[in-house]
Formats: structure tokens, sequence, C-alpha cells
């Protein structure tokens, strides 16, 4: 079975590190005394094992355990157990580094999109990515708006709350929301660039899905999360279910990496953690700021986030704290080209305002890398769902069936073509109800897969109910393979990866019913 | 407007504490340098104050801030923004205590036993109760359920996992949690105490609410979860929704509190934190365990869970690791009454078994304090205590069709009542997707009427979109008589008089869509 290492530093006598390292191993997996593990079985596939333990300076130890990959279950909250529960409340451990096996990184699907996913939805290529944080608490919505609508006039990358911000209620949430992501759009619309907005979501649990489902209906782009508050796996839950661009924040995640003998490395707490939980972004204090992170943890992070891990996208790492414009030269060259460099102060208190001020920092960044633009690819249309212009208001009352063409003659298919990353083959699509001046908050479509054929491999928010009626399919959810027989009903939920296939020699037919409103499809 | 007060104790020289109180302050409320609040209502409602400073030593301050009640908007996450968000980053700030103002704590119910509610349910007075944990991992759930009835026959007061227990399905987590419950039942049958069993509740946010509800189910009294992983606020959710006894581990917790120049006061991030977040029992290191508690840390948390606090109920400490025989003595003596002794490993490895165990450690408790038993008072809290949220956690994913039946196994036919004034007859409905939990703005349900049969003659704003798929049926809509044969498709627009017929001598089946949030159908 198994193992993957973990390695520790730990502080003691050098007559007890032999007995610390064994305690530390026994109590992160079966929390008992090693007398009390007598079943031989349990000792062999849950008791974990010191694999080497190596002096690293005056009473100090770097000790490497081996834990069986299986006992974290594949869930965050059982590997944070393993990696260091309790043993979090003992002097002198502290967690370094993780060997991550591939069998593990393969349970979490890490960023939706990544340091490349994002810079494609921008289309800013060859310089690092120009972020800003609306604030100061306080001030009004539209404050708040101007300063985003500026920034993004400017032709700034990212605006995202400052993590202070939080709406005591979803009316608020959704006023505020509204009109900063307003002012994106009617700038997005001026520049024709892309530049997205991400709300704070430091809620109260049991309001997430609703502000979720709030932001996906403003059509935002973004969402900031603070996973040393909400947890880390609340990250990981949004990113498996939501498309938006995720930010981490590391507020109240301090006092796990301020020290050198306890606690976790910075490089794991925000680095590989908030990746491998979903985070696109990993925002951080940079060293030359008001926290005190040296210079080499922050090195480490921005590694951390984008070295290969897995088969998981890098994530882009966001210094920030204290940024100044004639930092922008040290910055770049302590982070190179895929990093978020997210200025606030230093933004507002400009002479000229929030868009000189961005104007000014992207001249300093450009003067370093140059830049390349591109179209921004917001729409990545699969076969599930390009969108037939509703172009006739011609709401049908009766859609006759013509069993012989096996079609409705109102509702011919539609044509459309595939984009690149999201190909389809031999799919026919009758939009039947709902595109033509019906009035529901669904789609009624009916696709036709011909034999070999196939839908896009692809995921979304939005969910699909499908209904088998002609031939036979195959539903391929994840790494399930499921056989569809007419009048078999599936539904696949948020952000599940999934296509439709026809294996058969006949047509695969079936009804697709979406949600009216609905985000964009993107790939697995 | 209200404000509340605030202690940290901060590291610094003389000339720099005016500096850094100040900053500590703006940090945590504006996150700007003072200069850019220019606007004086933002000066007067939103930036902290730095209240008083008080020499505390070598380099030692405190610093009392005070801020804006109104700040925390009566959120967990908000308010651990508030206490302890970016500063948590900086070295040497350590959070130490706060004065917490009854209009905040009025905000959160805190826990909803209590110790005087958890007494009446145990029916066990004048003594501390005594709990064990379920280990190790790895044993079977045959093991478990052993040591967990033996526990409750010994008169053992509380059953709670091992906090490494971990189940990798729902289906595993049903089949461990059900065979130790009906441990604890039938055990509590024999003595007709109330033992409670508390699983571990370590799971991906998504599973959450599918785990409570398997909880609810099965008859399970408490529940323990790790609020340093899942997050405070999933604590204070679970609290909100649920009746179990709620009991918070410290795992991945000591980060925390592990150092004397930074973090946060463990009788804060381990007592008053986690009673407002509704816990009935917090459980943390005994200072003469394995762990590094001071003595006075240790009273410190015993003393917060169970001061007067707001109108919040009392909780209890549950000192625990590495509990031994001999230590109830200066247990009792550094607890008092109030308190859960949490004994693992010493109940296992006791001579005699875990019954054994469990009744040495009953008699060396009830030597100290004396015993007083009840009648155990198993009620709820009053139906205003519970939010009621349906829980409805069987979203289908698959539905399939059994052709012999004409139906689909898990979704059978709901029975309904038709009003007097909207007769129907001989009709079937399923409810197929969108009533259970899947995620969709619409519901999708199959009616079969029967030869003979009609639905109701009504009308409505919503509108139906009719797939006909078994038989032929007739759609009476106003004047017009439309027939329906299998794949025809029908739109029934706002307000239009409508009713499905079958005049025929075989079953006529079809699919009907519509908005999820509708209105109720009237009389023609």
């Amino acid at each position: 079975m198994e193992e993957f290492f973990v390695s520790y530093a730990v502080i003691c006598d050098d007559d007890e590190i032999e007995r610390e390292a064994r305690d530390l191993v026994l109590e992160q997996t079966v929390e008992v005394p090693e007398s009390l593990i007598t079943d031989p079985d349990i000792r062999e596939r849950v008791v974990g094992r010191v694999d080497a333990i190596a002096p690293a300076g005056d009473r100090r130890w770097q000790v490497r355990a081996a834990y069986r990959t299986a006992l974290a279950c594949g869930q965050i909250p059982q590997l944070l157990n393993l990696l260091y529960g309790n043993i979090s409340i003992k002097k002198h451990i502290r967690l370094e580094s993780v060997d991550w096996p591939a069998s593990l990184l393969d349970r979490f699907p890490g960023p939706n999109w990544g340091v490349d996913g994002l810079r494609r939805r921008l289309g800013v290529y060859d310089r690092p990515l120009l972020a800003t944080a609306i604030k100061p608490r306080g001030a009004s919505n539209q404050q708040f708006a101007a300063i985003a609508g500026a920034f993004a006039l400017a032709g700034g990358d990212l605006i995202k709350d400052d993590h202070n911000l939080a709406d005591c209620d979803l009316e608020a949430f959704r006023a505020r929301v509204g009109l900063c992501q307003e002012a994106v759009d009617r700038a997005n619309a001026r520049t024709g660039r892309a530049t997205i907005y991400a709300p704070n979501l430091s809620v109260p649990i049991e309001q997430l899905e609703r502000r979720l489902d709030v932001l996906v209906r403003l059509g935002v782009g973004g969402v900031m999360i603070a996973p040393y508050i909400l947890g880390l796996d609340a990250l990981r839950g949004i990113a498996a279910r939501y498309p938006f661009v995720l930010i981490a924040h590391p507020t109240f995640s301090g006092a796990y990496y301020r020290g050198a003998e306890h606690g976790i490395a910075p490089e794991l707490a925000i680095g590989d953690l908030m990746r491998i939980c979903g985070a696109d972004i990993s925002i951080f204090p940079h060293h030359g700021g008001r926290f005190a992170l040296t210079p080499d943890e922050c090195r480490g992070i921005g590694a951390a986030l984008r070295r290969p891990l897995g088969r998981m996208r890098p994530a882009f790492p966001a210094p920030a704290g204290g940024m100044k414009l004639d930092r922008v030269a040290s910055m770049a060259e302590t982070y190179g080209l895929d990093t978020v460099f997210l200025v606030g102060g230093a933004l507002l208190s400009h002479d000229g305002g929030v868009a000189a001020g961005a104007t000014a920092f992207l001249d300093a960044i450009r003067a370093h890398f140059g830049e390349r633009l591109e179209t921004p690819q917001t729409d990545l249309p699969g076969a599930c769902d390009l969108d037939g212009e509703p172009t006739r208001a011609d709401a049908a009352e009766h859609l006759p069936f013509d069993p012989t063409a096996h079609a409705w003659a109102a509702r011919p298919a539609v044509a459309y073509k595939a984009s690149a990353e999201l190909p389809f083959q031999g799919v026919a699509r009758h939009e039947l109800i709902g595109m033509h001046g019906e009035k529901t908050d669904f789609h009624l479509r009916y696709f036709e897969v011909a034999p070999g054929g196939f839908t896009s491999l692809e995921r979304h928010h939005h969910t699909h109910t499908v209904i088998a009626v002609r031939g036979r399919g195959l539903l391929i959810q994840g790494d399930e393979r499921r056989p569809l027989a007419p009048l078999d009903i599936a539904y696949i939920p948020p952000m599940a990866v999934h296509q439709l296939r026809n294996e058969t020699d006949e047509p695969f037919g079936f009804f697709c019913i979406v949600d009216a409103r609905r985000d964009r499809p993107i790939a697995p």
C-alpha cells in the first residue's frame, strides 16, 4: 500500500528524538500508545512510520514520516488532521514539507483556471497581472464602484474587495457587488478588455451558496475567500462547484507560519494547500511591505504555487502589503512573469487618482516585461451550451413530433461550431422551448448524437437534467460510465465533468433541460 | 455608536509602540494608511481606536483597541477578521482578551444544551462527566461498537469518535456510526441511562449536510467537529440548525496558542470562541498529559467556558490527552464539578478491558464528588430553537427507467389530494428532478393519466412544458383540443386554461417541466 513522506522540524535533546519522532507518527495516525496496537494489520495499514531522522543544527532535527496515502481519504479535512492535527498542540514541531503522491493529488482538481486559463480570459500575456483592492470599509457603494471602474478603464486586470468589506445581509451584498460589477462591465465595454471583479465572501456558512448564486447571476467573474476563516475545504468546495476565478486571502492564517519552531511552512500553508484547494491566485504579504515574511519565504510561496504538481494547473502568487511604485522592479525580479501584483493603498493615494496610479504601475510593469494583448476569451462554447440566438419571437404552443423525420418541423437542428478547447462530434441540437419567447426559467433542448459521436467533455456550474428517448447512449461523468436507455433520467450536478457519447450504430437522442440563466462551460 | 475593547500583547521598542498600536487598529479596520482616511464619517464609524497602552515588561506592551461593534456584522467570519485577521501575519502581536459586548453576544445563541441541558439529558448531577474515544483507527466497526457498548453499559456518559476516524463515503459512515449507535442504544435500554455517542464529522463541505441528515435519522445524540479545520462558523452553523450535543475538537488549532509572543490566548481560541460558536463541550489538552499547555492556561480555558457570558449557556471543558487514573484527583481540583474527563488510551489499556476501566474511573470520580442520578430527559429543545430548514439530501444523479413497471424505482408516484375546486381523476405523479436537493431552477415531473382520467382544469401564471412519451392524450387549452402522441411537445403559456385528458384505453404518460418557483393554480 502506497505511502507518502512528510517532513517535520522537531526541537528536542539527542536522547529524546527517537521517542519524539515515534510519538509524532503515533499521534497523527492512531492516537494511542504503541503498546495498544496489537493487531498486525493495523500496524501495517494505519500506524505511521518514522522513515528518517536527520540532525539539523543545535537540538534541531528533521523527521521524515511515512503515512499511508489511504489515511487521507482523498479529503482535505482528513488530510489536515493527518499532516498537522493534534501535533499542532505540541511544542516544537513544525510541518516543513510534503512529498505529494500523484494518487492523492489526483483526488483534487486544483485551480479551475490557473495561470494559463486566467491569461486566456484576460487576454493578457508576457507580463505580470495588476490587481487592486476596493477600500476603505465605510466608503459608499458609489465610491467603491468608481474605484473599480477607474481601475478597469486604465487597463488593470483584477479588482478584489478589501477583505474587511462585509455586507450584513444579502440585499446589501447584491447592491454593493452589483454596482461594482456594472462599473467594471461598462469599462470593459469601452476598452474591449475583460477585467475581472472578485467580491469578498467572508460570510456565515448558511449564506455561502445564496451569495455564490447571486454572483453567478450578476455575471461576476471572481470570488475572494479566506480559507483559514471559512476552512480550506470551503475553498475546495467552491472550486468544485463554481466557475469563478478564486482568490485566496491569508487573513487569520498568520499564526501558522510566523514561528520557526512551530506551525506550518508558508510555502505549504499559503502555497501548496491553497493551490490544492483550488485557488487560482494566492495572496500573501510581500517581504518588502509591512508584514514580516522573509525574501526566501516569499520566493518559496511563489515557487510552490507554480511548480509542477501532479496534473494541477499552476496558480498565481499575489504578493501584497505595502506595494509601492519603486518596488515594482525588485518584485519583478523576485517573482517573475506569472505573478499578480496587488496594489492597494498606493493606488488610492496616488496624486492623480486611481486611474493615473494604475497607469503608472502598468507602465512600470511593462517597462520590465513588455506586454502582449489578445482578445479575451470569455466564451468557451461547448456542445451543451452554445446559445442559439433567439432571433424569432415565435413562442410555440404545440410542437408536433414527426416520427418519420424524428424531429419537430418548427424547431430544426441548430448549426454551431465547436471551439478547439471543447471539441464535439456528430451532435445535432434542437432548441425546443424557452429560447423563442416562451416564458420559462429553463430551456428544453433535444440533442441527437450520431453513431460514434459525442458532446464536449466539459463542466459548468449549471446542472443538466437529461431524459434519454432514442437509442442507447453513454453518460461519462467523472470516472463513471452510465448507460442510458429510453426514459432513463440523469442529473449532472454543478461542476461535474461530463460527456454524452453514442457508441452504437443507431442515433442516440435525449432531451436536456437547463436553467435559462446559466454560466458558460469550461474545459475539464 | 457602541464600541468594544480588545486587548493585544505587542512586543516592540519604546519609541515604536505608539505607531505599532495605531497601525494595528488601522490594519484591522480600514487597511489603509491613516492619511487616506479623509472622510470624517469613516474616521468616526469605522477606524479602530487605540484606547490604552500599558507597559507589560521588557519591550512588552498591552494595547487595548476599541472597535465599533457594528464592524463585526454579528457574523463569525467577519468577527475573526476584525479580531485577528491581517495582523495574524505580523510578528509579535498576540490576541489576549476580548470584552464581549452584550449586543454582539446576543447575535450568537451559543451552546444549545450547555452544562445544565447536557446534565438533564444524561440525568447525571453532582459529578464530572466521563467520556471516552473510540479508537484506534483501523479497528473494525464491530470492535468500535464493542468499545462503545461496553463503556455505555459501565455507566460512562459520552462516547466520541477518535478525531482520526474518517469514512471515505456516506455508506461507510452510515455503517460504522449505525453499528456504534446501536450498541449504545442496546446498553441504554439495559441501564435506563442515556449515554450519548458523538461521531466525528471531519468531512468535505459538500457532505456535511448529508452526513448530519444521516445522524438525525440514526438517532445519534452528539457530533464532534474540528472548528479549526472546518471553520469556526461551520460549528456555529451546525448549532443553529441541528439539535446535537456539539463537541469541539482542537486538532489543527495548536498553532494559534503555542507561542507567548504570537497567536491567540488559549482561553479565547478554544474557550470563548468555541462556546460562542455553540460548542457544548470543548476538548483541550490537559497540562498533565502529553501536550504542553500550562496549568494556568488549562484553568483559564475551563473558566472561560463556564463564566457568565451574556445570556449564553456555560459549556463543559473536556481536558484530555494522557489521562490516567491517578490523575483524577488533581484534575478534579483543577477543573471542578462541571467538567468532562476524556479518557482514551488508559481505558483501552486497562487490564480488565474497557468496562472495568470505565468503572474504575467512575469510582475515582465518585470518590471525589459523589453522584446524583435522575431519569434522563431526552426531549429536544423547543421547535423554535431549530430553524426547520428541510434537509432534502437525496439528490439523484441517475434514475434508471424500468420499462416493465414503466416507472423509476427511486421516484415512486406521489399521492396527493385534489381540492373540491380543482378536481382531477386517475392521475399519478412522479417528482423526478428538482424537488430532492438537485440544484435546478425547474422541476421535472412525470404524470401518467389512466384511461378515462384527466388532470384538473386550471390556470396559473407559471407555464407548463409537456413532452408526451406514452400512449395518446389530449390537451384541452381554451377552446382547442390538441392530440398528443409520443415526443409531441406542448407549451402552455401563462394563465391559459388547460387540462390533459386520456380518452383512450391505454395509459397516457407525459413529462411536465415547470419553474421551481411558481404560483398556485386557480380555477378557470
